[in-house]
């Protein structure tokens, strides 16, 4: 999983019909204590009601589209918590 | 997912059986406002009927082979929705 | 597999039930001798009772759900080992 | 997908059973015109009987083993069509 | 595929059952003639009795864990075949 900050949402009308419903929210990866945006934006869905400015942690590739109960859904990145806090 | 325009289309007479019919777009990968170009360029193929100068949304890896229906096709990037628009 | 070492945790209430009761530690990836980072912080489930300092192996993408036998867990980077030596 | 040149071949006797009768060619991948080297060489196993200065496209990870139709084969990368043209 | 140079070996006596009993390297991974190091150091499980100095070539991913039998080991990185001559 990485750490994120929410920065903005994607709106797409036509996409594959599994994709329907599904809300896409745009993320700044994070470096380890969640504070400094490091590397590329990415678009994950959402299953955590995420809003801009949110820190929240994600995963990628396959297991993106497990919160969602579709098994086959054609997604590689997914929100699946938000981040409290961060010791280190 | 990732936000990507579409640059150029891919032509490849010989290849496996399982990928005939299919569309090959070349995707430049775009930053979290869909305006400036970041990374390397990848072959993705195409559920949307995306042209030249689309900005669009696109899987990796297995997930990419969704979109078509064919479990074990060997396809590693797939466009599955246009970008209308991205609010950051 | 990779080597890095632990530096912190995540705390994060509200998240995928499936994520329920797992640990969450933010690791450094270091190189092949231990001791010196490399590249960005990732977030890692533990299966192995780690701690800050610790230096461990961990697995990335799919196999990160195996440790905790839920097949389907949307985790994608596991604790798997605590590195005891070094040989180069 | 990604987009390569082959520049050369990588010949071991020891190597997985599973293997045996593969032949593995080294890419140099290419950016999108396929006229200009990006990024690391790769090892891929070869399904289109591909040679020396080729351009061909690949795909990675897992659907790296469907064209050779051994699903648990240990292959991350294939190559599944020669390149005709790219229009840009 | 990639190929690199064994240059160690890590010890880790706690770990996941699963890992019991397999060798665990430490790769340089090299670019495409085998002799320039590139990149960073990664740790393969060893199916082919590779040992320091040795050239070998290594899958990543869920298809590391094919070579031992062992459907759903928690592995990321396998050896698979020792490089006898790479032509360029």
């Amino acid at each position: 999983m990485n750490i994120a900050k929410v920065i903005g949402r994607v709106w797409a009308t036509q996409k594959l019909p599994d994709l329907e419903g599904l809300k896409f929210l745009v993320l700044q990866p994070m470096e380890g204590t969640g504070e400094a945006p490091v590397g590329d934006f990415i678009v994950a869905a959402d299953s955590q009601q995420a809003g801009p400015g949110d820190v929240v942690f994600y995963v990628t590739s396959k297991e993106a589209s497990f919160p969602f109960e579709r098994k086959y859904t054609a997604l590689d990145a997914a929100i699946v918590g938000h981040v409290d806090r961060i010791d280190t």
